[in-house]
């Protein structure tokens, strides 16, 4: 069948009213939306009738290959190790990249992580290592394979040429209210990973107030749909669903994730920024093929050489100070007792509204801005002292991001049952 | 509250999750995407948010008058008569139009019927007339109020005043799937109707192939939801049910509809053409409040009397040879014994392929083309005898036109159950 006579409103329709599209029908819909032969407003309606009616497994698989089919794929099989990756879903204070890619790269895995931006109350790996003094994020493909091969960690931006359909749609879906449609979310990442060409991939999908998916439901859907498109094309994939209804550590903000990752890879750090660590390079080395400890190479201090010479090689001093806000407001516990919860996603708005995310693309971001918890759940606490730290160059903005945390955190009398950092585990036999 | 704070994207997720929009929000959706602040991909996904999960009946009572309010209001109190207009959801064959307003203006009432193009397989009323040599249907405001006062009667173009919103909408809807919406289709004609300021109306609601509605359950909850919105604006609003599964009359194309509805008018034409004719007429007029027997003005000739002084008004010559095709084809029964359907889909299907509609707005029609079956349902057929003839001036276009009539009529043993042409009546107390 000539592919240039199928028409987008039939196709609309026929997902409209719950029926298939056919192979033939989504390479044309994905090219022919980015080309310009299909109009935005058709796009938005067929994600909206996506998001009601949801994409097979046949056509989810087809509409991920026709992203990639839209750009150019990248090849590590010139590298002397093997590859993974890690992708997450997005939290709050998630700066675990930071330690893991040296980490992994450690234990001999070479580690291509490209990373994006911060958009809304999730904060962005590559504005968090832009805190470092003369760190930058973007490198040529060139640069990047050698880095691979010389330190074993690459953080950079994704260049432009990586499934550009996906880029079109992802920004559609922002303002068209369609991004929480489990098939639109899985394929956006999956073609981005797959047309990445990594060999394995290990994929942290967060469950709770702070990630996108706010149930365990939800999010296990939404790992088995991964899963089952990295497998499919060859790639080794696995997935960790893990708590994000407290956020990660003790920082969210840029600078201040970096310094506490920073303490994690010197052997200290927070308890649950140093398990889940673990948890995804244990994941990732047993995926690449590699025997390992990734405990041992945390402790004897190999992943902090890897983070040094991987900021140094991007042009970062790792010894520079980072930068500190010029303005720090306190919150303090209003009675003694324990704290029963801290709301990630609470935090998150606060540390977006602080200057450390931002609202649109263009906007930047404040190095230093963020909040600091003082204590976590199941922490005692003291009537008057300091439970939150805000920092922020800009001291008008400290008002808004005080009213959001108003209500974000408890003080009760019990300590509230232990909550684990990671949920499940989800590998191909899962399906 | 400061309606320029709303954002596009929660008010496309509240509808999304099966919420209520309130009236400022409407109000500001409305007139922001009139304005273009709201992005027609915004306004897509909303749509088919609205065609999931609907509007209620205050969100759709709000965004019908939100989109009157778009634009200006038609008076036409100045009039010496009452108004009463009448509209059809669309059909094939459907000429109802031509008899009806000046057979109404017969019985004393004003009957102002703003009309539109043919888009797809249904016919438009504007096309059909400029079949006839000098008929012109654009009239301004104050020639249409003297021929209503002088006449009765005025068929004519809707300026580009009336709820432009719906304008915008309507076009959006046609190319993103997004068109069979119940609320989105009664606010549409509601919107217009209502802004062009009629005292009644009666609603020809089609069920059948031929139609939008393709069920009496869908086409009554249509009627029912328009007959709400306008008597809840002022307007007393009745609606029929009408059968649409086989198409009206003998024929489907512009000339040749005209032709058969001055046969009506000079007291032949099919039986069904004069049935609906004088059922609508009835109800018109007793919208109204006027004492008239619509069949007695139909028979004394003043109905044509009244024809001839409209289509004059407005520069056509009643008298003239209306043109004929230079291709006629014929399609002829295969068998002997009874025709048992006759589908109204296929037959405007076929006319439209003649030449007798447009795929493109910009599009022309031809004048002559059309479809002419000279059985009914019902009827004796003898194997041999035409059952169909295709008129067109594009001889190319007749194997297409052929091709959707192939499966489009039966012939069996046993005369078919007879199906009336009134399916049900649906006033303001069925809501």
């Amino acid at each position: 069948m000539d592919a240039s006579t199928f028409d987008a409103v039939d196709l609309i329709r026929t997902k409209r009213d719950g029926g298939v599209l056919t192979d033939d029908q989504i390479d044309w819909l994905i090219r022919s939306y980015t080309d310009g032969g299909v109009a935005a407003e058709q796009m938005a309606a067929m994600a909206m009738a996506i998001y009601f009616n949801g994409l097979g497994p046949d056509e989810l698989h087809r509409w991920t290959h026709a992203m990639i089919g839209t750009g150019t794929r990248m090849d590590f099989s010139s590298l002397s190790r093997p590859t993974a990756d890690k992708h997450s879903t997005g939290g709050v204070g998630d700066k675990i990249t930071l330690p893991l890619a040296p980490l992994v790269a450690a234990c001999g895995v070479a580690v291509p992580q490209l990373s994006g931006r911060g958009l809304g109350h999730t904060g962005g790996t590559l504005d968090k290592l832009e805190a470092i003094p003369g760190w930058r994020a973007g490198l040529s493909n060139d640069e990047m394979l050698a880095q691979l091969e010389d330190v074993g960690a690459v953080v950079c931006a994704a260049g432009s040429g990586l499934a550009p359909a996906d880029k079109l749609l992802y920004a559609l879906r922002d303002v068209t209210g369609t991004v929480e449609s489990i098939p639109l979310i899985a394929s956006s990442i999956m073609s981005k990973k797959i047309a990445e060409g990594t060999g394995s991939l290990v994929l942290d999908v967060k469950v709770g107030s702070g990630a996108f998916m706010k149930t365990a439901d939800r999010a296990g859907e939404l790992a088995r749909t991964m899963v089952g498109l990295g497998t499919a094309a060859g790639v080794r994939t696995v997935a960790l669903l893990t708590d994000m209804q407290t956020p990660l550590g003790r920082t969210a903000g840029n600078g201040l994730e970096v310094a506490e990752s920073v303490e994690v890879l010197a052997g200290g750090g927070p308890a649950d920024v140093v398990e889940l660590t673990l948890a995804l390079a244990q994941e990732m080395v047993a995926a690449a093929g590699v025997e390992a400890d990734p405990a041992e190479a945390l402790a004897s201090g190999r992943a902090m050489d890897v983070w040094r010479r991987m900021i140094a090689a991007q042009g970062g001093d790792p010894d520079a100070t980072l930068p500190r806000a010029r303005h720090v407001d306190q919150i303090r516990a209003d009675r003694d007792g324990v704290l029963t919860e801290l709301d990630a996603y609470a935090v998150g708005v606060a540390a977006w509204r602080l200057g450390a995310g931002r609202a649109r693309k263009e906007d930047p971001v404040q190095a230093a801005a963020g909040v600091e918890w003082h204590r976590r759940p199941g922490d005692q606490v003291r009537s008057g002292e300091v439970l939150l730290s805000l920092h922020t160059d800009t001291e008008e903005r400290i008002p808004r991001a005080k009213e959001v945390l108003a209500g974000a955190w408890q003080i009760g009398d019990a300590a509230p049952a232990v909550r684990p950092v990671v949920l499940d585990r989800i590998d191909h036999g899962d399906g």
